[in-house]
């Protein structure tokens, strides 16, 4: 069995030496094979992988590699495990890890900074200048090192918020969703009671971002979009006003609703030059845009309407400040029904399957949840 | 002789009722016009203007129009007088104010909030959400309201800043572009000591940010440009090192200056779609990019390397967050000699060459400046 | 009627020229007199008060004065009207107001910052270095201007907060209370979902604190005091755990719950050198402390553990930052229920036996509420 | 020779097995003895010590423990080497370090945090919640990690600074102190040019305090103490008025300097009851009070000031947010001479009489520097 140096096990959970993971071959191929299950070192924990939800970030990795080939090349046949949204049992603790137990469950956010670059040390750990340095300390699980299409993944402590008893496995993947949600906002402000939200894009950032801004207060929240359906989920999450792009202006709709001025706050999460442009329009003087997509293509924008009417953007790559702890709070609180947007689960080895529906929507699918649980498993979660 | 109901004035400055003052006529054309000199109301006082400088968005306001025009239409024909970068002397005191004295040297920065609208309450004046309505309380001379190509003009006594007498008349009218190029440092965080910072654009902003940077104790301070003449006066203005990007791949450069990850602070001054994209490739994870000009069309920009890097921008109008105080504070202290960038000098009635030299870079021009001292005038400021 | 020059008013909500207002005499003599009703000045609404909330420090004024002597002498015999928790509806407008309607209803925060200080251009209009100077534009009702026990009151329009039809006159008026609650945990940071936070004392600011606290997502949120039925109320609205410290060292059980290191986020609302002791010692290094009431005598605190620890304090004298519209968001969503601390009612013409109450704590008053509503003047309120 | 397993170390400068080090046995009992050359992990290099200054810290923990015995016990006979002002040359690199290089000459400060608790995740890892766990990252240098006494010492990476050549080893141990006094006004807001500072207390942060707010651009910077000598090299550094405040009143001359409402910004270096409640008084509304120093015992304060003028007081515990770095950018520039806080010198064999010159302030003495540099050493720093 798992027993390496220095890392503190417990007879109550079990772990064996290999494990079933999925590998990246060539693009958009998915090979399931057996590793060694991996060795926490200090500050890390083992995490027995229960559920992972899939994001469109997956899919672009497992068919193009990027973003994550920014940093040190492509990510094919080098033995890679993608999937960075997943939620599981503490199985073993790194030297001198005494911050959690064995057993515990636990989600993630995605990003473990080095810890030793000016970034980090500004607290700052998702612009980490080490990105892609694993010997650095520095971790990206399902970008830059191993992901959660497996059973078992490697966390530093710092990436992990408890699951409360009362939270199923499948929602809690939508944690670090939630968090990227959170993290965008916390840039934009933070303090928004009060405030006008514009939400560009009812993805499943988007519609979260949704569910945060309306459980911190915030008012009017505006979600626009071409989906109804998806426009739907926004208004259940909280929306105070959905806007479908095909039927209605949302600029004239953002004005209309903001006594003419615009949006203080604008989340952009379609990506597309006309949705950028639209949010440049959206904003008030003063305003701000998070930037949470992009097109990979360059961008024509309005910049000089973004210069002089003093506006900032706010670029974000992922979640960052510890927004996945906050966001974790307010859904163990219920303060928004993240599940609203899990439409589909698969067990794990069906993994192409799930990404085949969350690639092509099929059903309408927006967040494609996959198992890992044994039947055995499932029996200390009582509470699910 | 002015004597309006319930302003204070001295006998030792007489002021006329009526005044010489350039007004704006049709597109390009500016006549020297008789007005009468302006009251000052609650917290204004009444300047005797001494000097203006004149900006690269003067010639653009009285062109174009533009960005005035943005707020209430276009200034022409409209008894409208231009000119922002002025300083001068108290003359009179509207009701109630006793922050200042009639006889003190004051330099001016643009932009009064209405002082009641959400962004003014948040400290963010320059972002005023009512721009361009007096009757509210904003003033933007030289924009909106009545500029410095004048002898009188109002202005609200949060725009004042003391000159002290070791400081002439052209040197303070150079404290409007310093605030402009410390607001950017301010909303780029600030704390720039031992930080990396590259300013594209070698005009007058660009110039002094070198100059305010270097103060602050940024470094490297790297300063971009095409002419080598303005590169040389970055140089001693204490720019660590100057790239005609002519000669020199201007990214790589920072790139080698900075240990391979790019600078830590951008403040884009040039506002081509070139430039634009060589800030966004310059940052570093995490970086900052002021913008501080524009293109008037659209740029195409590499939207996803901000995203991807999280890196933000700051679109900037003009100074803001009373950083005009804080330039005059190092101007005062003579931290740098902002007058290498003061080129040229005209007396006001010959506005028309002042213009036609800073517009068509005549000898070099860089800062040309406008004097309105009568010969009896100087001998109050023994210092100059 | 009424009817000054410049002021806009409706036949829908006629204004006498004269009104019923209580005035502070001697230290505690307040006689019910006529007075004119005011007028309002540029960004000025006149009010018709419709409820006002008595808070311990209008008891304070009334009986020493004190804060308010702070700047200015002392209130007695000045023909001075206190009360400043108030809520109404907005019966004129000063000259070009447009940003309020005549018969939209409001409450209130108290200050109205001089717009023209160093603090208030910074957004911190609470610290206005104008205070107590209603000439330079400040305004503190019911502190240093004209309050609340009366029909009418003027106050500036960045002071107001719109009340939504489904909430009552009562419920507005806590929302000043609510506000400086709301204030205090923005000082501390804002972003406290999931982060601990512990309130001193169960006074009207304390249990908002718990409420506002716990919308926002803070836990634990713990609230420690002496008297039992308010800690009951306490954990009505949120609390997770109370601590009677006369029966727990509450000390020992915020480290208990909080792994051993402390809490966050301390808010101290109880002002006596006992429970301000407790907060240095409840905190945890790097935590933040809000001071939100003090005692009249100098305090002996333990200094070191602060500086040893990197401990932060804010004395706050008041809502600030626009925190009372944030609060007031988050009340109209019925986030929280601050009837709970409403437990007494009175008309205007009672203000005498209302004061007792709150003073003397009769039937574990709390919140004591003071109303003006004619019969006539409900009707156009159908929602209450 | 040294060369532990995975420490990369340079034929240039070789390194023995054993060192001489000051070693804390009773209270105020230092002996020279022998121990291992510590050895560097991940992220760590040895410093080979070249000059070490003596912190009033120093003294208190040599004799009583103080404050290091908050964390985890007394430090006597624990074979502990005290001392943390400490500059020398990267001797050798543990694993995968490649941030500096061997042979560089580096400062330091004082603090590496764990990396991986909530504080040092948000950047203010003076704040580690693992304060005095070795185990778990956290290094305090000569507080609860060996420190400076010695001939060699193992440092994080991220608490080194680069020495300039032109910088000799004595000016460059006074980085430790002007990073203190930098990360006082950091906390404070930062942006000071043009704004006032009282600094209390001419010891050596307090100095230093009066040269980076005047690097900065601060004005008026005032300066109280009670020694006349001290008060004048603060004038040298750059104070507009020193204050003996036993011959004037320090409160009374900070209002008159400041228009008649207090400082801006008050660094309390003193820590004595009278100068606190000085602080106090002297701060304006709004204002804010770097607690640099505190008594041992509790302190008697008008708390009641602060909280009535939303006056905020920061603790600080030594440097902090990278603050070293910016103090050594200044001095890397000259913006101002910290050598004259540099009084004694001394070979590190005579460290006794060295801090029995700095206890007792023997011939005047501020700051009192160790050097540890041989004969042959000297020869590779030409620009000494």
């Amino acid at each position: 069995m798992y027993q390496p140096p220095g890392v503190k096990t417990s007879p109550d959970l079990l772990i064996p030496d290999r494990m079933r993971a999925w590998v990246l071959g060539d693009p958009d191929q998915l090979l399931l094979q057996e590793k060694p299950v991996p060795v926490p070192s200090r500050a890390e924990v083992l995490i027995r992988i229960d559920a992972v939800a899939i994001c469109a970030t997956d899919l672009e990795i497992i068919h193009s590699g990027s973003p994550a080939s920014i940093e040190g090349g492509l990510p094919f046949n080098k033995n890679f495990t993608p999937g960075h949204e997943y939620m599981g049992t503490v199985a073993a603790l790194g030297p001198d890890v005494d911050e959690f137990k064995i057993g515990e469950r636990i989600s993630v956010e995605i990003h473990a900074g080095c810890g030793q670059c000016k970034r980090c040390r500004q607290g700052m750990y998702t612009s980490c200048l080490n990105y892609g340095k694993p010997e650095k300390g520095h971790r990206a699980n399902g970008f830059t090192t191993d992901g959660g299409f497996a059973e078992y993944a490697v966390n530093h402590i710092n990436t992990l918020a408890r699951v409360p008893d009362t939270m199923s496995d499948a929602e809690a993947t939508l944690v670090v969703t939630a968090g990227t949600s959170m993290y965008g906002l916390t840039e934009l402000g933070g303090l928004v009671a009060g405030e006008s939200v514009v939400v560009i894009g009812p993805g499943a950032i988007g519609l979260l971002a949704v569910a945060v801004a309306k459980a911190l207060g915030a008012g009017p929240v505006i979600l626009t979009g071409t989906r109804n359906r998806r426009l739907t989920i926004g208004r259940e999450l909280g929306a105070d006003r959905v806007v479908n792009i095909n039927d209605e202006d949302a600029v004239e709709v953002v004005r209309q609703l903001t006594g003419g001025i615009g949006a203080d706050y604008v989340v952009e999460c379609a990506g597309t030059e006309a949705t950028i442009n639209q949010a440049i329009q959206m904003t008030n003087r003063g305003g701000k845009i998070c930037l949470a997509a992009f097109p990979h293509d360059p961008v024509t924008m309005d910049l000089a309407r973004l210069v002089k009417n003093n506006i900032y953007t706010f670029g974000i790559r992922g979640e960052g400040r510890s927004a996945t702890r906050r966001a974790m709070a307010l859904m163990a609180e219920k303060r928004f029904d993240a599940t609203k947007i899990h439409t589909h689960t698969f067990p794990l080895a069906d993994l192409p399957t799930a990404l085949r529906y969350a690639r092509e929507r099929v059903e309408d699918a927006i967040k494609v949840v996959v198992t890992n649980r044994q039947a055995g498993a499932v029996a200390n979660a009582a509470a699910e």
